[in-house]
């Protein structure tokens, strides 16, 4: 018979005893830390996989993993299956193991049935890792003192290692199998981070995570010999209750989240075990978790009706009999009672694992046929490229695929922020579901208008105080970044009609109030959103034909603005055919750095008369052309055209602008949806133009990236219009959902955790800016590639336009479709604008970036192949 | 001396005897129910006033009472104090009775101190209510049966009393109080819910709270003699973990939850307690309490530094003592040495509660300053008419307000479901909370076009099988009504043109695709929503005008629609000038009931006809006076027009209006963002009105009430109009956090909880609709009033429009202003629209009601005096 452990990445055993008395072999094991990067990080779901969690310490966990297992591998099953239990972390090892405790157990309820058992059982305890002083312990005088260069001074890893075979001759096939393993022990019995203080032997959470993602992945059928057709139970026990520490301190409900695997939640059926099992059950699914089943031991409290009653028969709770206290009592008899509730609960687990899978299955065909996607020709959207989310860690969401008939759950970058909407990584993730939940508790929603509470209130504060610091006072919150621009132009507009003596019967209903008409100046290539009036405000495009939206007429002046990229290694200013000069040196329009675009200096350049020139006779030949019609109002995109493309336009075209249009009483209207809370490095946009405007809004990463919210802030003197006698003069705008104390306390909390740099590492506290998360050469090698047309690069962005001619340009283009498919696969979730790639990441440690710049090397070129 | 309880309403004591020895005293205690309902139901938060939980049971809760108790009732101090204590529920009595335990210890405690103390000391415990079983186990032979009338079978109302004083002689002035007592006790140390169950005396859940809010409301200091000027502290402990059920059933944090008082946590300091603390913790904060401070027992594992760690320096974590296990120790030393511990607890209340009082008051203040609120005149908002929301608890604000300078929290009905949105009840709101927070928790965030995950799918399947049922295939989330009917208007336009073989070139950028223009048929008097494109779509009205919105011109065919209320006891039918005929009989505009007016039979009446002929000959006119200008959709909001003013729409005629559309392939769409999900009594209007929509539109109450989705649903044909080979024809419309799944989950939770006879016991399943809420005699009544122009009731809605004249009609007007005060202080918060009030309710035992229909008998009429 083939090893054991041939299909995992641990070292080899030779040669196995397949004896029916443990067996205790020592093995080198290879060093946590050396553990290289697997192509294929995911996990394969295709057999069931559950963690067990308890309500607290000492309430039966291990019995109920080991009564599953027994359940399992029954004796009289004609159907012989493999059982995989890990205890990830064991404390009071090697007095407790409940590793050994499953195998032996279970071994010794097998044996008990042998008369009538029909296939044979090989039942294993493998101990990976554990503590020196643990160590010492576990072997006595066969201990040896490690190589301390490769162990280190406190920690051990060991190999130990024992088997037992039970059953009907070596030779039976369809043999079931227990494999039991510790993956870390540490002698005291207190919690692991204690633990680790104590006897050393440190795990990092990812190693920990890697190692247990890798045992997973054991193959325990497979080997060729048995044909690896039969299924495979895998169990996770943790240590202590859901919210225990883990070996770094981190809590286990935290730790174990990235898998987001099934649980089973042994629950107490104590005096006071009600409120625990309830306690312990918010704490799961507060992060997420699907809890299968409870399970608890009787009490004779009855506390399973109590749960069943909380849990509104969301799942079932089983009760198992007393647990008798006698410590000299094997617990077999035990085990056999229990043994129609084990099979109840095996059942629920396995109709709770099909029912997963089939439904992740299912879902691609029905998202085809229910959803209509914004912003999606449906009929380019194959059911096969559907993308299945099955949940978000952080930065990943953790995706379905079927890859080699595995059903597999697999991390995948989200380099498109979804739709530039997310910023937290998945501590924050948490904390904001906390004060999501407290807030929804404490208010659900309530009124706004003329009303006060708590998360409203500290939105607005944290508001001024930081995007709107030094300009703006007032706070007018909505739903999203295109009514944000609704309200900004109504802003804009009124403080234009007040400034400009522009008088209106507010009492005369409808459009003849007055003979004026008013337009905004804007920028080509912008976009401020959906909905008409965000949309009369850009220029014509693909977004606003005809066919599009009936009602767009585009009411601005359209100005074409400079743009400014990386190409082949240099920042390069691009005019537009309207601002070319002759006047212009080579320094004035190619830089060797990103500041030296944003430098003030360069107010006083010849570019600067030129594009002051330029403004100042566009807006005069306007109002020359029309007394009735003027320009009410500036609103650009500060920095950068987002949906346009992620066109950087020249920060000091944008600066007088501002100043042009300020020193008319033009309003001035920054549309940071984008671009504000650091998304490009700096709090807001208009602290990087270094001018500020009257009015302002934003959105998406307002709220840490979890639910819709947006504001328009103004200055005191754009509200001061709005006052008087009448309700009519009000500002008559307003959604349902107005200042939401779930969004509002959502963005209280990302605004303050964005730049505390106790909560943000990449956040540079002096500088009041985010570090520099983008690798200059690899920048610059970006953009000399033959396939790149320019590369922005700024705070949290990276975007490159690829080469394209003709009609593989623009938004319509599915130029890139071929390369966004490999990135997906290679496990960066892209969504170009057309032709335009771009990542957004928070850390500097970004692991894929090598992968991107290869794919651009290599794929960029054939893109146009699809 | 005057009797400690003369300001209570309990049975007062002749005279009590102060003595240094306990004293009993038996006296008959008022039925529990007949406890008439009191014109002040709000609660004095002057004192601080917390909550004492556990995070299991036998964690200390009862030392870390006394021992604050202690601590504020110092001998030492020259500040006499006051101390309440309550203990709401306790099993295993007499046996154990905490308040007894703190009672009795803090005497000792202060006794101890006797020589060096400054101030005297009264203490007393109370026992309110005990089990039968409880009472005979406390009284002995004293115990007498008690008359089966009175106090039933099964339970047993006594009051026991003991008292000791210690101190400097009776006449000492500034003497402090100790007040404890037991409200409820029962013999077995099991759970409450249990206790009841075997020794009766069941309490419901109001009982309880009532008779704790009356309790609190105890003026310990009052009674005149001692000046009252002294400070009371009150704490109550709760029984068992902080999610243990009390004596109904309830969970203790829901339970308690209409209080929302402040909190002190007792942890668990042994082995597993860092995750029943933390558990816990999370249990109380995801129900809206604020926990000021977390406090444990040390057992030599710093479980505190892992807390702190967790809790990121939120709040403290105090550490007591290892508690002597010797059950004959008297505590007496340890309370000594763990005095500093409790001061610094005390400290740590003291100044949470300041800083809370403190920023109630401010809130007004800074909210004028700091707020742009939506569709308010800032100037006619002065401070003090702010409203404080503190919390909402089901259809309840808990609103912030000094009365007669004492702190109250007073429980407001929110009349105008907070812009409609509302709809859960307490219970329903902490079941969101649940999904929410797992939802946030397993994906924050993700993109939504191309992907599929659980709660976008889950939503979009109730959506068509519920309010889509039977015309819906697709669904288009976004963000609120607003962008939901702009993108309906875009999805009819375009069936509409494909239908009418109107071509647009998609690729020619800019409004001059085509020389057509399309219109919208709608009916004056509409609204929806607040965005330029959705605000085309109505007729011109007070939010239109040219300083409101410099954009509007009214993109429609507008209709006056025939409108139908009751008056004087009756439902009148009110035709607009364009429908008057000759031809119709009494009968055909007045009605006996609701039901007829939406009775089908009328589709064959002569009002039927002559609707049909004026919509005919308007649409035929419109297209005869351009060929340019074509009507490409019908939008109403079916049945009642909302914001408008709350006018029921004549059925007939909305269902002859989309048949005549319809008929002429002019796409209809249902704007049912008020109207959706039960809101008029039907799932949605269109199944009132009998006729099927294109297109329609939803938000609001969708959600359960709690964060801001709306959706788009669509039939397949309209979907098909999309399709193509370019992305270009698609529909180029989404928002950034496109179905998200916080919001689709919470749908998902709604949707499925309305209309479950298990959740929403005001549903009536034969029917599929709501059961009648509203008292037709009541109604009635209301309609004959001098004050009342007319009444609308249907489903969940009441709206009164008030006779006015010329300027204190329609939205700007402010003659309802000072009726709206007086029924917000008679805790109805009613938000007018103009000289229309209205309410809507969920449950028929409404109990504001006669309240509301006495002030508009008396009130209405003096409404215009402000």
């Amino acid at each position: 018979m083939a090893p054991l452990l041939c299909a995992t990445s641990f070292p080899r055993h030779s040669r196995l005893h397949h004896l029916r008395f443990p067996l205790l072999l020592l093995l080198p094991s290879r060093s946590l830390r050396s553990a290289a990067p697997l192509a294929t990080p995911g996990l394969d779901l295709t057999n069931p996989t559950y963690v067990v969690w308890g309500c607290n310490t000492g309430v039966g966990k291990t019995l109920v993993s080991a009564g599953l297992a027994a359940s399992i591998l029954s004796p009289c099953s004609t159907d012989p299956s493999a059982f995989l239990y890990l205890k990830p972390v064991q404390t009071g090892f090697p007095r407790d193991s409940d590793s050994r405790f499953v195998c032996r157990k279970v071994s010794a309820l097998f044996r008990r049935h042998e008369g009538g058992s029909i296939s044979g059982l090989l039942a294993s305890h493998h101990v990976l890792n554990a503590s020196r002083a643990a160590a010492r312990e576990l072997l006595g005088g066969r201990f040896e003192q490690p190589d301390e260069e490769e162990g280190g001074a406190a920690s051990r890893g060991l190999c130990m290692y024992e088997e037992t075979r039970i059953g009907v001759g070596e030779a039976k096939e369809g043999e079931s199998k227990l494999v039991c393993k510790t993956l870390f022990g540490w002698k005291e019995e207190i919690s692991p981070h204690l633990a680790v203080k104590r006897e050393g032997m440190p795990v990092e959470d990812s190693s920990l995570r890697e190692l247990l993602r890798r045992c997973l992945g054991l193959s325990l059928g497979g080997g060729g010999d048995d044909g690896g057709k039969k299924r495979i139970w895998r169990v996770i026990e943790t240590a202590g209750g859901a919210a225990s520490p883990g070996p770094s301190g981190t809590l286990q409900c935290d730790l174990y989240r990235p898998f987001r695997l099934p649980s089973i939640l042994v629950g107490d059926g104590r005096l006071g075990g009600i409120s625990a099992t309830i306690a312990a059950y918010e704490c799961l699914t507060s992060r997420g978790y699907d809890v299968a089943a409870i399970i608890l031991e009787d009490h004779g409290l009855s506390n399973e009706v109590s749960l069943q009653s909380y849990l509104r028969s969301r799942l079932p709770v089983l009760v198992l009999p007393p647990i008798p206290g006698d410590p000299l009592n094997n617990l077999l008899d035990w085990f056999y009672e229990s043994r129609q509730t084990f099979n109840s609960l095996q059942e629920i687990m396995l109709s709770a694992h099909i029912k997963r899978i089939q439904r992740l299955h299912d879902m691609p065909r029905k998202a085809g046929r229910l959803f209509w996607w914004p912003f999606t020709q449906h009929k380019l959207v194959p059911e096969k490229m559907v993308t299945v989310i099955d949940s978000r860690c952080g930065e990943n969401f953790a995706i379905h695929k079927v890859l080699d008939d595995q059903e597999m759950i697999i991390p995948q970058f989200d380099a498109c922020a979804s739709w530039w909407t997310q910023g937290p990584d998945s501590t924050f993730q948490i904390e904001l579901v906390k004060d999501i939940g407290y807030s929804a508790a404490r208010y659900g929603h309530v009124m706004f208008p003329e009303n006060v509470y708590e998360p409203a209130l500290q939105c607005a504060e944290l508001l001024l105080d930081g995007v709107g610091k030094g300009w703006a006072s007032r706070t007018f919150f909505s739903d999203n970044g295109s009514t944000a621009v609704e309200i900004a132009l109504k802003m804009a507009f009124r403080k234009y009609m007040s400034d400009h003596g522009i008088h209106a019967d507010f009492h005369k209903l409808g459009p003849k109030g007055s003979c004026t008409e008013l337009r905004v100046l804007a920028l080509s290539g912008s976009y401020h959103g959906d909905t008409l009036g965000a949309m009369e405000a850009q220029a014509p495009s693909s977004y606003t034909s005809f066919i599009q939206q009936p009602w767009y007429s585009g009411r601005g002046l359209f100005l074409d603005p400079p743009e400014c990229f990386i190409s082949n290694e240099i920042w390069n200013l691009s005019l537009p055919d309207c601002l070319q000069s002759n006047h212009l040196k080579p320094e004035d329009t190619r830089f060797s750095s990103c500041a030296e675009l944003f430098c003030p200096s360069r107010d006083t350049s010849a570019v600067a008369e030129n594009y002051a020139n330029y403004i100042s006779k566009q807006l005069s030949d306007f109002a020359a052309s029309s007394h009735s019609i003027l320009v009410g109002a500036l609103i650009i995109e500060p920095v950068i055209q987002g949906a346009g493309g992620m066109h950087l336009v020249d920060p000091l075209f944008q600066r007088i602008l501002v100043r042009e249009c300020q020193s008319r009483k033009i309003p001035v209207i920054f549309d940071e949806v984008f671009s504000g809370f650091w998304r490009l490095g700096r709090e807001s946009a208009a602290e990087l133009l270094g001018c500020q405007p009257d009015v302002a809004c934003y959105g998406k990463l307002m709220t840490g990236g979890v639910v819709p919210l947006a504001v328009t802030l103004a200055t005191e003197s754009v509200f001061e219009a709005f006052q008087g006698d009448s309700k009519l003069l009000a500002l008559l705008h307003g959604h349902s959902y107005s200042a939401h104390p779930v969004g509002c306390a959502s963005a209280a909390k990302a605004i303050q955790w964005f730049k505390d740099p106790n909560t943000n590492a990449n956040f540079d506290i002096e500088r009041k800016m985010l570090k520099e998360l983008w690798d200059v050469k690899f920048v610059h090698g970006l953009s000399s590639l033959p396939a790149v047309q320019r590369v922005v690069v700024l705070g949290t962005l990276l975007a490159v336009e690829l080469k394209a001619n003709g009609c593989d340009t623009g938004y319509a283009s599915l130029y890139t479709s071929s390369l966004v498919q490999q990135l997906r696969d290679d496990g960066l979730y892209i969504r170009p604008l057309g032709n335009v790639i771009y990542l957004m990441i928070k850390e500097t440690k970004f692991l894929l970036m090598p992968k991107f710049g290869e794919r651009l090397c290599s794929g960029a070129v054939n893109a146009v192949e699809v």
